[in-house]
């Protein structure tokens, strides 16, 4: 066992080349360990072993920096950088970040990174303050072929490139991205690999970047090898290396979008461990436009390589044909091109998670609301009980989407009204629009819906009682009604009010509270600050109505535990309930 | 004269191509008068009269659809498609905007855009509508060689080359971004002209565009010839023109940057008209960087294609040397290098105007505040007495930027404040801090400002009265203090509070208020909605204190009249006063 033996890259430096292999293996076993009990990114990391080995072989990490895009593929680092008890004890594993983490390991880690296509640029930054600082490190990025096609990338090329000094750019090519990879690039990597980089026809070459090409990707001596040569390099220099997503792993190996990211699994097989057997409102959505693209024509389906994230699987992709389009990791793209669609006069619809919006918020702003151009984007993950890195947050998308002028935001509260919200959308031309897609178990509303939202902000009064309104928002609508029932033990007749809209006021059914409500209570499963809440208590401030605000408290948040923090934010129902009792009564 | 017979592309489609020279002089004085007399863009323009010319010659709008990028290179498409009278007609001018806007024309225009980069990704949804409904016609994006550096253009070449139909991108190389241009890509532009577009080394090859080259840019018998073999394609086409930027206007051949956009001035010569001999804080921030850096050898100042717009001219630029880098027009690299610059123990300041902070929310998110990490960001133009283009409004910035956890927002109310700020946040390790760079008139604070602020979220109380509490948010402070006096005229002794801090709220200083004051009034240059007036809100909603908050409502604006707009938002300092008496009454 070397493992046991590495606390640090000097410990694997110690090593001869030829012992390399006993390590790749030794890694992949512990990465397989880790995702197989703990769940986790399988393939990205089973594919980058070797490479990871060699680089900490022949560079000289916390001098040398390196940093990983996504980091979805560091685990092999984390096992050779001190942190091998997180993918062996089964009690450590919880310990460890799946992403890279300067907090978790200050020397190692160079950044918290979730989102993709970053790792050059910030690099770029490395590289810059070494040589105002006279220092004499390397600094390597490391970046899947998935990740070239983020625009961010294309930018860090393009300035370190200018930069000029010791810039060393591994292109970690798996011939995928999270599905299938999309984008010209795509071809260029291609015939790269078909030429074993000999062609001129060099996507990096063109910006000014020296290169390599190892066809041997998975081969820790032919990395050493090549590693070797580009360390101390005094330019910049992509080493393009071949290699295969879920290497060593059977099952990854054969269906790589499938082992991209799994839960717990059986490590003889690949057969889950947990199954989930409940409805899941992401497929129920995949399905819906799978069937609606059957009829209508004129409507475009979009994705940025999660295309899973919403069940449009590789089946109904096929399925799709022309009215299915994937922008790979590239969501700027994705939003002006749903802007530039529905300017044609067709319909688009492009869904992502609430955390990858954040990329576009210019795009959302000036490619598509300043034009009012009337595409939809299903905004999906958006609640404290998604995912829970520090980079994946879902949960800041009012706060970051609702004050965009022009852009309207629905929150639909079941499965029905997201429907009808859909059918809506799509078919007028007047509004650029927004829908949250409600999250968590699936609400289901046998009530008729509402077939036109075309009154923009205009709320829906559920019961109207006296005293105390509760506007329950989305996925906290369930909620609301609860807290209502709550307070009809204690006398209190509450009014309950779906906003629907989480981007503007019904100013006048707010108005027509103050007759006979003393408070105005909102529930909302999200951040605080800049959210919905805080525009009613805005409405409401100068006058004798009350008002009191729930969702969590704005700050960063990491691998929390989802009760813990609605208990601290007091979003229980009995907590709401006792909250408002106390306020009524001061 | 032909320009008066010119009402639209079809009466310039009679004429022969040997009359085109004398058109295009027409449409060069046309836009001359224009702005000599209203102010624009020249250089951008003046350079695209004879493409624009050939486009509209040989294309076929508004079948054809032509897109172009930032679209302060579209007067001459204006001049083209009926709106002559805008250039030609003192009274008229005001009616045009100086930029693309289907508001204005339908037809001919396809989007409102005034960032960059973005016309191609456009252009390819344009290209996949068309695609989809089963439509014939070309769709050209024209885009210049300083907005290619932006990865929007990266994502979009890659996905318009994927979809494959046709779709033309003009690259119009006037060897020139706002300032000089930067970036490796500027290199190959430069390589591709050296070698008449014949050397493999193809930057738009590699995306798997097809590709054609002219010289003489500014010849449009030339442009017409190419544009005519290219008309039509079944394939994605890039055609590199080489142009002169201020073509036929020798001043702004001779300067270039300055002449990128200018106030009126006489034709003659080019001497300006109006003189601006007042202090001007960007130039105060300018030299203030361009002094420290001497001192701060680890500092390193960024910008992104604007350093005219915080007077870094191109004196300081080179006496900064390497401690001065432009990473052209790349939001997204420029925060990302920043955060890299500080992690690796170098500081780091960005500058940019507010409204193109929105191309880089997630890098502010992810790359350097989820970091933590101590760069500084300042954001200029923040007010609603700034640009007042329908996509160039900087006032959203405190929705956008403030609800982002761990960056925290200050917002300086004086030059001396300012520098106060600058230099705290710039020495300090533990924060990733924005800084609001106030605006209008410069307003001086003769008393010693405090130099450590690493106590977030403290207010300063400046006056403590009773009853009322203003709270004035930067550029407003003095505003706030005048409605102090008006109110103390009433007999009210108000409080007046500086927050410093828009990103939080002072807890302490807040619930000493509910004491003795019943009305919390925050003032700032704005908009409501997300702004810091709505988290006092908030916090206030539950208590007796009334909160009353003035900015300005969220909707789109273009062109408004800053007086009216003050007067419609209740923002005139008597409105302030009445409007807090009226609250006080009830």
């Amino acid at each position: 066992m070397y493992l046991e033996n590495i606390k640090s890259p000097k410990d694997l430096k110690k090593l001869k080349v030829a012992d390399l292999h006993a390590v790749a293996d030794e890694v992949r076993r512990a990465v397989i360990n880790r995702v197989s009990k703990h769940g986790g990114h399988v393939g990205p990391n089973l594919g980058f072993v070797e490479a990871t080995v060699a680089l900490h072989y022949v560079f000289d990490a916390p001098t040398d920096k390196i940093v990983f895009d996504v980091s979805h593929q560091s685990y092999p680092h984390k096992i050779l950088t001190g942190r091998v008890e997180g993918f062996l004890s089964d009690d450590k594993m919880q310990g460890i970040s799946g992403y890279s983490s300067p907090r978790e390991s200050p020397d190692y880690d160079m950044f918290e990174i979730g989102h993709t296509s970053t790792s050059i640029a910030l690099a770029t930054g490395l590289q810059k303050g070494r040589d105002i600082l006279g220092g004499r490190e390397n600094v390597v990025a490391v970046i899947g072929d998935g990740s070239l096609t983020g625009g961010q990338a294309f930018e860090g090329l393009n300035i370190g490139a200018e930069i000029g000094t010791n810039l060393i750019v591994v292109v970690n090519d798996n011939e995928m991205s999270i599905a299938e990879n999309h984008g010209s690039i795509v071809q260029n990597l291609a015939h790269l690999r078909a030429t074993a980089g000999q062609t001129d026809n060099n996507y990096f070459r063109t910006l000014g970047f020296d290169y390599v090409y190892l066809e041997e990707g998975n081969n820790v001596e032919r990395l050493v090898e090549v590693f070797s040569k580009v360390k101390d390099i005094d330019h910049p220099i992509v080493v393009h290396i071949h290699t295969e997503k879920g290497h060593g792993f059977a099952p990854a190996v054969e269906n790589k979008e499938r082992w991209h990211y799994n839960g717990p699994f059986d490590p003889a097989d690949g057969r889950p461990l947990m199954k989930f057997d409940g409805e899941d409102i992401e497929s129920m959505l995949g399905e819906y436009l799978s069937e609606r693209i059957k009829t209508d024509k004129k409507l475009v389906v979009i994705s940025a390589a999660t295309p899973g994230g919403f069940g449009f699987t590789s089946e109904r992709r096929i399925a799709a044909g022309k009215q299915y389009i994937d922008v790979a990791i590239a969501e700027e793209e994705a939003v002006a091109l749903a802007s530039g669609i529905t300017r044609r006069g067709a319909r688009a619809v492009f869904t992502d998670y609430a955390t990858f919006f954040q990329r576009t918020y210019d795009q959302m702003a000036q490619d598509l609301a300043v034009n009012g151009n009337p595409a939809v984007l299903n905004v999906i993950g958006a609640t404290i009980s998604g995912m829970n890195d520090f980079t994946h947050i879902c949960f800041f998308d009012i706060a970051m989407i609702s004050h965009i002028p022009n852009l309207h935001y629905l929150a639909p509260t079941s499965y029905e009204e997201l429907i009808a919200m859909e059918n809506w959308a799509i078919e007028q031309t007047d509004y650029s629009i927004a829908i949250r897609v409600p999250e968590g178990p699936v609400v289901h509303d046998p009530t008729p819906q509402d077939t036109d939202y075309s009154r923009i902000d205009t709320f829906k009064m559920l019961s109207r009682g006296a005293d105390v309104t509760i506007i329950g928002v989305g996925n906290f609508l369930p909620k609301a009604k609860r807290v209502a029932q709550l307070l009809g033990q204690k006398g209190i007749n509450a009014t309950v009010i779906n906003p629907r809209w989480v981007s503007g006021i019904d100013a006048d059914m707010m108005n027509d509270l103050k007759k006979d409500h003393r408070l105005v209570v909102t529930i909302e499963d999200g951040v605080l600050d800049g959210g919905f809440g805080e525009r009613v208590a805005r409405f409401f401030g100068p006058t004798k109505m009350r008002t009191l605000c729930f969702g969590v408290k704005k700050m960063l948040y990491d691998r929390y535990n989802v009760d813990e923090l609605m208990a601290e934010n007091h979003l229980g129902d009995n907590q709401i309930a006792e909250d408002i009792l106390a306020t009524l009564a001061e």
